[in-house]
């Protein structure tokens, strides 16, 4: 099923045009004076579905913008750091009973974004949602409803786990943490043996990240539930494990991806290998990863291509003739590479990692292709390097994996 | 292992002597003008363990003060919630580089302490420290580490799991959320079967507080690593399916344990059963709970002792010999009635329902111990109605359970 924008175009319009007709004029008079957007704002604002428990705001409306209400009397000045871009966010203004509220100047687009308050200069978490790890801090966060939000929706499916295992670390001393997703009915299925797939998060991001904001584990429920891919285990650890500093020189390009290809490829594969009924050889592991993920997955899978049979970069670079030449086994072992983006990524028709030289992943995509690499290319309509991008890949990927 | 009051005054002592001797006298200065605590201040203070990856604040030194520094250059006013009794909390002062700042009048009892910051009037987390659900909401926290406080770290030994299940549960129309800990070597042992302890959390928490803030499954895996408990599962969910509101009147004593009731024993229970390797009678399943998740336990357990052998009530009420003679079969039926409380709890000398008729937990215990109950009664020593309290309470339950 892929997703195309003019499905989200027409639904969108839709809904507005139904809403509006039903809201009185007075509703709508706000948006008439804002500057920007041409459309008026709908006054049909919900709480937020990433909301602490009981906490009405931040609100959605039927159109994407988004209202925060931040009550601190005494402050001097309140802004979010969401809104549109160049615009450095939207500046809160202070109501008459002494709560700072406003509405993003336009829609954003669907899906979770991040952000936090700056409140008389210091950063805080908006109190009224639940917080999410990323910018390698816990953040607050907004979920503008998608269209297609029905393919990580909590159903009432049969429920894989998200499970939290420790395992020992020699090489960096400690004991580590990963989540490990196990498809439904994985306890009572006796003896039966499973592929896995490795899945990594982003920069500034943790294991946790592909369970909370990316419904990993939802995503895959529905999946097995409607029979679109099959059950597999996925485990997500922690893969900051390596020299990259914020902003430092260099940037992705140049880190060392030796300390964390130790901790995952020479620890974590032989303890989950141990640990659960894996399928423990190559044809039945798949490497992922979103961002600086999917930078530690293509240097990760091509060097290791007697241990992982599927790459998957999810706006995490591409895959060039060069890339695949240059790595010998590569067109013979490896059986699927999988590379996606957020539609906004590629405007401008490049991208690549930062610092580095121009990359257009279309063009590569095509190149492999016609090479005879096995291969495919996905492109998220209207989403950014933010999570609905990275959920709507896993929706692609997962089918295609452990198919032979 | 009863942990005694005289050994933590004793190892405080020891540690103060040894490293104020260690310090220049200008590191102590700062302490000798501040009103209320006698002792000075010692400058060694640690970012607490429970912070934010990376982040140097709040800090713990070897007293137990804490100290707190929170950036907001244009603020009018920083408070933190924490500090000494009656005393509303710790007022930070701005420093010249415009960061609020400030240590506690005195020292704080050893454990893990919620908090929130009061910046201009408004509640906000203190971006330095990681959440943990309490109060209804994600609140900051600190931890001053206690003497005894390896019984609960994490150490290179085998580890168990914490699995999150989703249920369905018909009677409030939701798929709802336990987390499960399975013991190490579950998931190899074959066709081995094992008793099940059911443990709430308190008002306000919800189903991650026992691993989160208790460390549970960390206390279970050194308690099965040393031999000292029998390896169980333990099953949390969350446990404010009820009618209680932040003061309403008649508090917990009034609540309608129906609901709950219905969750935990006719769909999460079955739930357990048909899912996990689980030893699925009355004799190998406990519940426990702690505060309200005491109540809660107080009232499903006596009235389902076709279910149940062991019951906990963790700061959470106590059990006369009036309950036992009102209730058919707790005297045959229940292996085991554990009670315990903070001392800090117990001072004044009474305890028992907001509201309620006053109860002294320490004379119920003793009455129906006299009376031939099997029971067991703890106190913590130097701790409140906190985690503390629980963790040393799981440790020393724990063992007592499914002996038999």
């Amino acid at each position: 099923m892929k997703l195309t924008a003019t499905v989200f175009l027409a639904t969108i319009a839709t809904t507005t045009i139904a809403i509006a007709t039903a809201l009185p004029a007075s509703a709508q008079t706000s948006a008439t004076a804002a500057p920007g957007p041409a459309a008026p704002v709908i006054e049909d604002f919900k709480p937020s579905s990433v909301n602490q428990p009981g906490q009405q705001y931040p609100q959605v409306n039927s159109q994407g913008y988004a209202r925060f209400r931040v009550v601190a009397p005494d402050a001097k000045a309140v802004k979010v750091s969401l809104g549109l871009g160049g615009r450095g966010g939207t500046v809160l203004a202070k109501d008459a009973d002494g709560a700072w509220t406003g509405t993003s100047e336009g829609p954003l687009d669907e899906g979770f974004h991040y952000y936090h308050l700056t409140v008389d200069g210091g950063t805080f978490n908006d109190p009224g949602t639940l917080n999410f790890y990323g910018s390698t801090r816990w953040e607050s966060s907004i979920e503008i409803p998608a269209k297609d939000a029905d393919f990580y929706a909590l159903k009432n499916v049969p429920h894989g786990r998200v499970e939290q295992v420790l395992f020992a670390s020699p090489s960096t001393g400690t004991q580590r943490r990963a989540f490990v997703y196990t498809p439904p009915g994985y306890d009572k299925a006796g003896s039966t043996r499973y592929p896995v797939l490795y899945l990594q998060h982003g920069w500034g991001e943790d294991e946790t990240a592909w369970a909370n904001q990316g419904h990993a584990n939802l995503i895959m429920d529905n999946l097995i539930a409607t029979g679109k891919a099959r059950p597999f285990i996925i485990v997500m650890t922690y893969g900051m494990t390596n020299d990259i500093k914020p902003g430092s020189p260099g940037g992705l390009a140049s880190f060392n991806i030796k300390p964390f290809q130790t901790v995952l490829v020479d620890e974590l594969i032989p303890y989950v290998d141990s640990q659960y009924r894996t399928l423990a050889d190559q044809r039945h592991r798949a490497m992922a990863g979103l961002s600086m993920g999917g930078f530690e997955t293509k240097l990760i899978v091509p060097a290791n291509l007697d241990k992982f049979a599927y790459m998957g970069l999810l706006s995490g670079g591409s895959v060039s003739v060069e890339d695949v030449d240059k790595t010998p086994g590569y067109r013979d072992k490896l059986k699927l590479t999988f590379v996606s983006f957020g539609s906004r990524e590629l405007e401008g028709g490049r991208s690549g990692p930062p610092g580095g030289p121009p990359v257009d992943p279309r063009a590569n995509a095509e190149a492999i292709k016609k090479a005879g690499i096995k291969s495919a290319f996905y492109v998220s309509p209207n989403t950014a390097h933010e999570f609905l991008t990275w959920r709507r890949s896993l929706l692609q990927f997962a089918p295609m994996l452990f198919r032979d």
